[in-house]
């Protein structure tokens, strides 16, 4: 079964907002295991709705439209897809009463006379009652295809999607879909690809695809069953022969687990502590590990050291190193991690120190150049790396780098 | 002349990842004049990216493809492209030097053999640099349609259309709009509204529009006239009135000047120095401060006390104030400012202490639960708020919130 979506509102074409509820309708449908190979946005314009709605309705058996549903005269999705499905309009008395009953409580004293026009409804059509605003949720079948309106807001979208389509749908769903998500870490994605060609290629269920994602890689397993069982014995075998032909590169096979979630559960596995102590990513790391619920079980604390004089204060790195060999090189990123662990105690302590830019590289040490170590225990790892890309991307791919480095490092020493 | 959008990707129909691209490139199309009717979002598939972009280039003069320019063998935009426009695929030496460079600083020893395929292009194409990833941008023309190729992830799409994409669509536009955005912190989009409906509706060149960020509103103001001049003469008035009508709410009028840009142009104008002290934002705050190029002239060092032991070690903050208010409260904000400007000796220190979610939460002190403080020399601002949303959405509120109490601390003290 073929589903599409129509994004209705001048708005999004006008890059006034984001279209968050096509990213939410997409995830949902593919879980449900309908194929979607189209999607489209138009605006308030009733003969290019009508357009869209006609090849929509073409070519899928299943057209899920959002906004448009609203009081005003520029709202025309109800009659564009009545009048594609050549339905007439009638008012629905339910409905009515909903609305009288919406504004009974609200601060308008009285109803503004085009709200009544949300009680029109498609003749035949099943009506959504809709608990966050006025627009009733639609859907209409006619001759094998089905349209379902839906308001735009994602206040009312998402409960009437949750509460009241998504019922529906699961009763015309052919079949189950169930994916994993393998994800990588340290390898880029056509390095990853190589690896998988020959399974990429020979496999048509489970499929499998992988993206890009900044300095990772998820290659996403999906299998089409009669039931989850029969799912899982399909999943089952690829993911591992994914896993064997990765190796330590795989971080995670959770679809919700994030690098940052796998190393704190790593970290409360082995029961371990863990400290930052950062210079060019300026406190992104301790971001991101703090971001994860429960972070406080693992992490401390963290130290932003961004001068010379933090460094040694705070973390002890020795006037000589600084001198020597300058902030941003491999001995300040030994010493950073080592005098961050003992500070504070930590079983772990990763250090990152490098040049973000734009300025303040050398030819020596160009933009993009950064140090990162790892002190476990008596152990220091030091990697050196040079990435590309302006300030902020540098500084992301640091910091996915050096949560990986925590990752391996506690996979090398205890596992 | 009319654009619209093509997004290429599986990942989008899937629900992976949502279209901020269409977003970005609608509000830039919208600003330079273009009209569009159209977004489409198809997948890696040849015969209906095919279709799609057929049906795009019959009804628009200009259509912006994004994605499917990667190494790997499902990706087929510019195969399509050229197809669709009848040209030749050839290699261009300029982009097979500029791959090679790319690799050479990078962590792969060998350049992967897919890669090579980004410097295959259609025959005439202008090809654009891509400073930030393999696949260059292209712009093919012919029989007056153009096609502009651009590649998926944000991090290289919006450097390829800021830098080139954007000066080539000036020269086709058909009338000079130019615009400045108003950027206001600490009121809501429905505020801002009400303070400027008039204007909003009298206005009609320039005209005047609200966008809501995280925490933020931006109000763009856009004039149309003959040249850049006559264009200044219409909008100085408005952004002039707009600023008097918000206030200190103000805290930029430059494009490109993000908050924390803001933050560190004012430390560097009143030559002031600032330090962080974060428990629930656990280092963002300094994140975005050194995002900024060139903060390393007002920012040292931060901390991240994610504990109370840490709290009381760095910041000072007494084991009595702990106890009797807890950890998040009022007067531990206080003490954490005021600790971290004394320990870091800056002139101004910020602090933020909050309830995160999703667990600690009580009736007392609930999820969303967050003080801030700054101290400025010996003066110390507190405030309190209580944020809505999930841990992230609470952390990103703190975040911005906390940035622009340090502007206001310093607007109040030294302007």
């Amino acid at each position: 079964m073929v589903v599409e979506l129509i994004s209705v509102g001048t708005e999004l074409l006008l890059g006034n907002i984001v279209n968050t509820n096509a990213q939410f309708l997409a995830e949902k449908c593919a879980l449900l295991g309908l194929s979607m190979y189209n999607q489209t946005v138009v605006g308030d314009n009733r003969q290019r709705l009508k357009e869209a709605v006609d090849t929509a309705a073409g070519r899928s058996d299943l057209v899920i439209l959002t906004g448009g549903l609203g009081p005003t005269e520029d709202d025309l999705t109800k009659e564009t897809c009545a009048e594609a499905l050549g339905c007439r309009l009638v008012e629905d008395n339910h409905t009515r009463e909903r609305i009288q009953e919406f504004f009974k409580n609200s601060i308008y004293k009285e109803i503004p006379e085009n709200n009544w026009k949300q009680a029109i409804v498609p003749e035949g059509a099943l009506v959504l009652d809709n608990d966050n605003g006025t627009a009733p949720g639609l859907i209409m079948e006619k001759d094998g295809k089905r349209l379902i309106l839906l308001p735009g807001p994602p206040g009312e979208m998402i409960p009437l999607f949750n509460g009241q389509v998504e019922p529906y749908l699961r009763k015309l769903r052919p079949e189950f879909l169930v994916s994993r998500m393998v994800k990588v870490c340290g390898m880029g994605e056509s390095q990853v690809e190589d690896k998988l060609l020959d399974l990429i290629d020979s496999q048509t269920n489970p499929t499998i695809a992988t993206y890009a994602k900044t300095g990772e890689v998820h290659v996403r397993v999906t299998a089409a069953a009669p039931d989850d069982e029969a799912a899982e014995r399909l999943l089952k075998p690829v993911v591992k022969e994914i896993k064997k032909r990765l190796g330590r590169a795989v971080y995670s096979i959770r679809e919700e687990e994030t690098l940052e979630m796998a190393v704190v559960r790593l970290l409360k596995k082995h029961e371990l502590t863990v400290a930052t102590a950062e210079s060019c990513t300026g406190g992104l790391i301790a971001g991101r590990i703090v971001n994860v619920a429960g972070a406080s079980d693992v992490f401390k604390e963290g130290f932003v050291t961004y001068s010379n004089k933090a460094k040694r204060k705070h973390l002890d790195v020795s006037k000589g190193t600084l001198k020597k060999y300058g902030a941003v090189s491999r001995e300040t990123a030994r010493e950073m991690a080592i005098g961050g662990a003992f500070a504070t105690d930590s079983d772990v302590c990763v250090s990152v120190t490098g040049i973000a830019g734009p300025d303040g590289g050398t030819e020596e040490k160009p933009v993009g150049l950064v140090y990162m170590a790892c002190c476990f225990k008596d152990n220091v790892t030091v990697e050196k790396y040079q990435f590309k890309g302006n300030r902020s991307k540098v500084r992301e791919y640091a910091v996915v780098r050096a949560l990986d480095l925590v990752r391996r490092t506690i996979l090398e020493n205890c596992e």
